[in-house]
């Protein structure tokens, strides 16, 4: 074995952490220590980005000032999606969810993408000039997995008005919100994911979403 | 220990293959076993989506019809970046690097975003609609690093025209390609990535990318 390589033993290690991975909206308020938050932010920066251009930024917000004005903004989004849900049992059932744990988290983290770094060429780039918001999401990938690693908890919250929060992080223009996060110790990992748990929605069965040369051609591969 | 719980053994396992994943170019020819491709792809598909929409396929392309069409696809695209390189010894740099891995790789995967699944209503995504293309990248993240610790390497080649390569796979409207990747063993995983090696471009310290509380306001936490 090479020393760049990994054991069927190490192999498990990273499915496990990539299974065991949960979208966590209830934390315990003890923080994460600097040491564990400078592992898990150093694995995001190791994704990664069209053109080595590593377009991310990672705002820590432990305010609470600034935490409530966010919840603020979830909040009146929320209600928009609530009325949004077709059918009135859905509606029921999105009332009853805990959607983000933005105050009980001891610490926000917000991740951008600055798109006008390494201006004015980035290599590969230009033909799908969003690959830039794509690089930031697999660091984003890469810190919730480090973060799980470590036992510590991260929830992704969408339901904000983007422009709104942009503007309360001072984001300067060309720099955009990709994900803002809740980061703190769980109350606990989930065994499935809540939307799963609760009937929301199932997962597919991986099968019906491979394909093989072509779309809508079905691969012997989950067949056999 | 509770059995989700991960050993400082474990933890050092998530961040060697963090650290080790690169973007590879140059592959062997032997085939990805069956077994191996669906573990990485079952890693693809625990990933975290918006409102569990689990929006993404995978499309394994072998043919060698369509990887020279697609080929084709890069070169064609590939002229225009390299004309639009700004500087004469950057060009000429650019010029040396190979950037993909189309033909030599045994195996192609297109990964897409299915926007119109889970239709109508996607909790969660409506305040920022490209979430469900985000979540398709942390798929390809999970992939990229289960890869890793199978010794399978993946380069994603965004020097492509979407359009003509969503219609060479069939795509119908409402789905869209996100990652075009080379699937196989690596001649070699390289220590660095290759633009850091080759000069073109540094990596940012990481204590730079970091703010606390708001943009432009730099953390204490790389700084100690």
């Amino acid at each position: 074995m090479e020393p760049d390589e990994f054991s069927p033993a190490d192999r498990d290690v990273v499915y496990r952490v990539i299974r065991a991975r949960r979208d966590v909206r209830q934390f315990r308020s003890d923080p994460v220590p600097d040491a564990v938050l400078g592992r898990i932010l150093d694995a995001a920066h190791a994704a990664p980005s069209v053109g080595f251009m590593q377009p991310w930024n990672f705002i820590l917000i432990r305010s609470l000032e600034t935490r409530r004005l966010v919840r603020a903004l979830f909040e009146e989004r929320n209600r928009q999606e609530l009325e949004a849900v077709p059918d009135d049992a859905r509606k029921e059932l999105y009332g009853s969810f805990k959607l983000e744990g933005i105050l009980e988290s001891p610490l926000n983290v917000a991740v951008t993408c600055d798109r006008r770094r390494s201006a004015p060429f980035v290599l590969g780039r230009a033909p799908m000039p969003e690959t830039d918001l794509f690089s930031t999401c697999l660091a984003v990938e890469n810190l919730w997995l480090a973060a799980r690693a470590e036992g510590v908890g991260v929830g992704w919250v969408s339901i904000l008005d983007r422009e709104a929060t942009q503007l309360l992080l001072g984001l300067p223009d060309g720099v955009q919100l990709v994900a803002y996060l809740c980061v703190g110790y769980p109350l606990e990992f989930r065994v499935r994911p809540m939307l799963e748990e609760t009937g929301w929605k199932g997962r597919h069965p991986l099968g019906e979403l491979v394909f093989q040369e072509r779309w809508g051609q079905s691969s012997a591969l989950f067949n056999a």
